[in-house]
């Protein structure tokens, strides 16, 4: 049961070291994907904290967007832990990393029946089919219906399936700076990051060794990505035009300014956990995702957003809150405002956790 | 005198044949670059549209942006033509290519002195390079003093140049989705597309051969460029959610909706006509400029901005008419309400089109 972790993939050795100590792995059996291939055999790796209560009525489930994993402590540490807005003391917290991930879930970089990795034979798999995954991982662990489901952006998305696709099996959703469904542009900045890995003669058609992967196609996907999470005004004040260790250019193509030395950084390190392959099949299955109508759902809803989020506005939670209303479900949108771009998710524990508190504790 | 074209830069034949036919070359001589190193001699191609008059007080200098050419009744044919906003039959219309460029101007595909390209050896021209460049050809048309330099986005900043690198010589300035420097995000920008240039094993630190150059590296930073241009409003109203030829998903990462052919198109038909090296030195002298003050200009103003411009923010244009006041210079800002992002600049004929057309016939 399980897989190994590979410890190529993990950067920061002691967060990693930390996460494979809490992290648990389950079989979840064979699964028959939207696009129509089946997966013979599902891992869903996941962690939890805090202790189910007698009724079994206080299990809430953390999705994580694009880059994430089953340590939602670490990466949404602002919103989840002791005397957070959900609190592990009071909740069941539930992490699960997603079908199609690289940290410890099925996913591309996974050992195939044949021999080998998954590689490009990795099923094309879409949210629904993440949180089928998901489904089953929480009724082997003895809940019948989540008190909670949330995650911001691909999160949101998860977190927004679980209501739709098993009515009743979620009481509350929370969604932040998430949609409904991509629209073209930010169809387009996914494509970009898709078109930058396969473009990188590394990738190989997807049959890349696990050893060499098309890392510089993967850092610029990243970069990409990184700066559409960031505002105009977070760029600026982390970094402004200052120049790197230096009050002048030195005229190189080289490292000239700051956000320059940190976006290539944060890109060469995120080439060190993340596998290529995942980030293809985990940005088609956000812009595949299209859910055009609520009706059905029994679920109440918190929708957040962001005012410097231009990837995620404000509108498509606005969106979301209409369709939810028209559904005949109890729900509101708080849209709040700071400066950090579609990061703010991640940054605020003060407005969107206790807007999040409030609404887990009805 | 000159240097022959090479058709090979050319996608689009007939409107290329047309460029060619109209286009001069000039030696300007040798030119020391601020950067320190000095280019031996420098070839400036231009074309002109319209009658200088007896009082040689009627030129306008349209200066284009990291894409363009020399070209203007072409790419900024909505502005610059007979009975445009910078009408031809009134006004003589000087276009060039600006230094470090790839459509006839000395560049880093110009033939290097010592046989061979000068490829990664060419300096890292600045915004003052590319304008000392352009005063030595109006000089040698004969012309004191321009009536007018305008320009969008890094056609901005060199008719900005122009009135503070030497007061007088030019009475009018219109800078459009421009800015007095880059704020980090704009740097980070380029700087993804540049290491999706230096990233491509075929970029082999600049020396590549004409015929092989890293076009993957090119198309992917096009792509971001291509984004950063457009907005939300106008990427939805061009694709939406549509799939290219089908109804439904065909689970592939290739071409699933339309935003994506649309992308790939336009940036592999870009590889076709832009010098990679180009890329790269161009948008360094964009990163590079910054004027903090418009002390010593005897120039008037207008800042063109449009609202849905998240490139070039309208605060940036705001910033530029304070600058110009306190400079004591005679100036105006206007905001013009439009869905198409920093491309606006480009499409709109209407409002900034009146604006200019105003302010130059003043």
């Amino acid at each position: 049961m399980g897989r190994p972790i590979d410890p190529a993939l993990f950067d920061d050795n002691e967060r990693q070291a930390a996460v494979a100590e809490h992290r648990h792995f389950l079989d979840v059996g064979p699964l028959d994907c939207e696009c129509g291939k089946t997966l013979p055999n599902v891992t869903v790796a996941y962690e939890t904290w805090g202790a189910l209560n007698a009724e079994r009525s206080n299990a809430i489930l953390v999705c994580h967007a694009l880059s994430g994993d089953s340590h939602a402590v670490g990466w949404w540490d602002r919103i989840v832990g002791p005397d957070r807005a959900i609190d592990t003391e009071k909740y069941f917290v539930i992490g699960t990393n997603c079908l199609g991930g690289c940290q410890g879930t099925t996913g591309p970089n996974s050992p195939h029946p044949d021999g080998g990795l998954w590689g490009p034979r990795f099923p094309l798999v879409t949210i629904g089919d993440m949180v089928e995954a998901q489904m089953r991982l929480v009724r082997a662990l003895g809940i019948e219906a989540l008190l909670g489901a949330c995650g911001g952006s691909m999160g949101g998305m998860q977190a927004l399936e679980w209501s739709l696709r098993s009515p009743g099996s979620v009481k509350r959703v929370w969604m932040t700076g998430s949609a409904r469904a991509h629209d073209a542009m930010q169809i387009a900045f996914n494509e970009i990051g898709r078109e930058a890995i396969m473009r990188d003669p590394k990738w190989r058609g997807g049959d890349y060794p696990p050893d060499d992967p098309p890392r510089d196609g993967l850092a610029v996907a990243r970069m990409v990505g990184h700066l559409s999470y960031l505002s105009h005004a977070s760029f600026e004040s982390k970094f402004a035009r200052r120049y790197q260790d230096k009050q002048a250019p030195e005229w190189t193509l080289g490292t000239e300014f700051e956000v320059e030395s940190y976006l290539s950084y944060q890109a060469d390190k995120f080439t060190k956990r993340f596998d290529p392959n995942s980030y293809l099949v985990l940005t088609r299955a956000l812009d595949y995702y299209e859910r055009s109508s609520l009706v059905g759902s029994q679920s109440e809803y918190l929708f957040t957003s962001f005012t410097s989020d231009w990837l995620y506005p404000t509108r498509q939670s606005q969106e979301l809150l209409r369709l939810a209303q028209e559904a005949g479900c109890k729900a509101e949108h708080r849209e709040i405002d700071l400066p950090y771009g579609h990061d703010a998710f991640l940054l605020d524990s003060e407005e969107q956790g206790r807007a999040a508190a409030a609404f887990f504790a009805r």
